[in-house]
């Protein structure tokens, strides 16, 4: 039986760039050790989710680790929590909040309340969490920015309600349930909202945003009502130990809500442009010492991407490519080894693309095929053919050593 | 947000033809234009349903569209009556029938009537169409040559009723209920067949037929009952505004029930051999102006097909290839343009074939593949791989910038 190793590399597909004369970065910088992984393995291209579907990290990291996403995911506050790192657990209801700044009689002011972001949403959500409303307890965590995420647990909990969010009009909503059995958690968002408003608007830290010209943010504005979805724990499916090798938040969030163990980075390993990328590399082949399976992520040519920077990207490339050398020098015999990426962030869109991405999967004794270059239309000529994300575990999994036969 | 033009060319894939040195028509004929197409953007491969399905126009124009068929598609019936060109609404019961010549007993002597076809259908049908039993309308239309579509529309209808037709043996059969709720259907559908008979056997044109050595149409054998489909309209879904550029009923038929505008069209564009494709190509474009999305089906390599004519294919494929260079001369910047076939048409088959079709997406700052001709062997390796028709649809959002993020 053998070990896998899946790394991530966050984004990097990508589409034709008006500053690599057309081509993408994979295309416009030579990667040898990339390249010699796909030479000597199996190439392919992947959709994560399904032929045009724009995903998300989140979606996009759950389909790659072999789950039927649209059965999970159920409305966006949940995975704003796992993002922020709470802890969460089966039954909860999580929403999605901005911090706003409202008048009295609950008009909008400014729905991001001038951008506040940590520490000083640190400073307001401390004064938020020791809160229970009618047996059910209120966690509030800051997340990117304005935003926050609000976790609502206790028994009699649905969450089908409405957004308190108006979008587009004035005026803060009522939160309304959906059905009967919503009733009484509509109420308690309600009697929420009030006891929010009270323990912000006179804040320390509004009175100080207010002395200095800022909008205060004296009101948390919940939207994206969803129930934490169960999910199988991923060592449970496949009866493999598992850890993650991540410096992003949202990252290690969801794997802690797969079963999955977060492995411990040193702070040179950040997730942002100037991570250490050969240490991380050396996390992750020590952390295969002791598990069966690492999911690794490299979070630095999706930031790149949504800069919108093909030159940056490309230098990111040339980085990723060093670290695949080191790992070709220090993996052990019995790896099967897949490079991949969750979603393209082309530089043309600074956002996620829908893209198909590039694949590369290799273990001693694997198949090889015509693929020579491990970029979007290099691997496109490749023995995998075109994949979706749910199938890259079960392929590993096989070339691992690790599966039973299905009949006889 | 760009634009999208899908261009169905009905047909066009085929095998190795014995007439053009074993190879196929697009394999045989240079087409610089459709090439540039392919070497500027991404190629592919596409099952129209899945593989080694062979679908009809009406199910791949489904699929390409977008559909999962086979939750739509319930029966021929209500499809021969889109084909018709007939106005139906949710709740119809639509059949096929025959015109067919029977004896007083109702023994068939020709299940065909003789091939008879308009104008002298369209003269009977006349002689039918204003009959109501028990509350129910029933709408008669001609359709291809001794075929034609009735519709029943009124309250307490249910499709789950047997077929009139006998097929193999002689006799017209009652029409039965599958279960109680469809005793009533049963009961008038019976009723129908009698009225129908004491109305067309003494008709001035069956006379006519009769005199002229000819056998009669007197009557109409329904088979195939299904119900209409509710079909979500296409703009609905996507959230774009729809028009169809074409010239074939059966195709007007079906994006009109898909809630796509059909596009007036000129006489010259007649979805025949004859047709003007650089007028068709024109009035796409026009339409463009105003739709997010153009559907434009070019039906002529399907009919070539049909006769078996792989010479006469050829010389459409040249045609063709002409449209495509005013279109790559003409088209707008912002646009995502798809060259595709709806099924192979073999010209060695003279009928359709479960082949996969050739597929090529481009648009400005697409990723570009090493696929350089647009034929069934030449797009097999671009990036695109081999997909199905309904992922067009959703590539082509992306591609234009259309999607939502799934996810965060």
């Amino acid at each position: 039986m053998k070990k896998i190793l899946l790394i991530v590399m966050d984004g990097l597909g990508d589409r034709g760039c008006d500053d690599l004369r057309g081509l993408t970065p994979l295309q416009f910088i030579r990667n040898p050790n990339m390249d010699w992984f796909v030479e000597h393995g199996s190439a392919g291209i992947c959709d994560p989710i399904a032929p045009g579907i724009r995903p998300g990290s989140d979606t996009a990291h759950l389909a790659i680790l072999g789950y039927d996403v649209q059965s999970i995911y159920s409305g966006r506050g949940p995975f704003e929590a796992i993002g922020a790192e709470m802890d969460i657990q089966p039954g909860d209801i999580a929403l999605r909040c901005n911090f706003a700044y409202v008048s009295d009689d609950m008009e909008v002011l400014d729905r991001r309340a001038g951008r506040i972001k940590a520490p000083e949403t640190t400073e307001l959500v401390d004064a938020l969490n020791d809160l229970e409303i009618d047996g059910v307890e209120f966690i509030v965590k800051e997340s990117t920015d304005h935003r926050a995420a609000l976790v609502l647990r206790g028994y009699g909990l649905d969450e089908r309600i409405t957004d308190v969010d108006p979008q587009g009009d004035n005026v803060l909503k009522t939160c309304e349930p959906l059905c009967e059995e919503a009733e009484f958690t509509a109420e308690v968002v309600n009697k929420f909202m009030v006891e929010c408003y009270n323990r912000l608007k006179n804040h320390p830290t509004n009175r100080k945003r207010m002395a200095a010209g800022l909008p205060p943010a004296n009101i948390l504005v919940p939207r994206g009502a969803g129930s934490f979805p169960y999910i199988e724990p991923f060592p449970y499916i496949h009866g493999i130990s598992a850890c993650c090798v991540s410096g992003v938040g949202m990252i290690k969030g969801i794997c802690k809500a797969c079963g999955i163990d977060v492995y411990p980075l040193p702070e040179s390993c950040n997730g942002g442009l100037d991570t250490d990328f050969i240490m991380k590399a050396d996390c992750a082949l020590e952390a295969l010492e002791d598990y069966d399976f690492v999911l690794m992520n490299c979070k630095a040519p999706d930031i790149a991407g949504h800069d919108g920077d093909a030159k940056l990207k490309s230098e990111v490339v040339k980085r990723l490519d060093a670290m695949m050398g080191h790992i070709r020098k220090n993996m052990p015999d019995d790896l099967v080894i897949v490079m991949t990426c969750d979603h393209c962030t082309p530089c043309s869109l600074k956002d996620h693309s829908g893209d198909p991405v590039p694949i590369a999967i290799y273990t001693k004794g694997c198949l090889r095929d015509e693929a020579k270059e491990f970029s979007e239309s290099g691997c496109c000529h490749g023995f995998l053919g075109r994949i979706r994300g749910r199938d890259i575990v079960p392929i590993c999994m096989d070339l691992a050593n690790r599966t039973e036969k299905y009949g006889s």
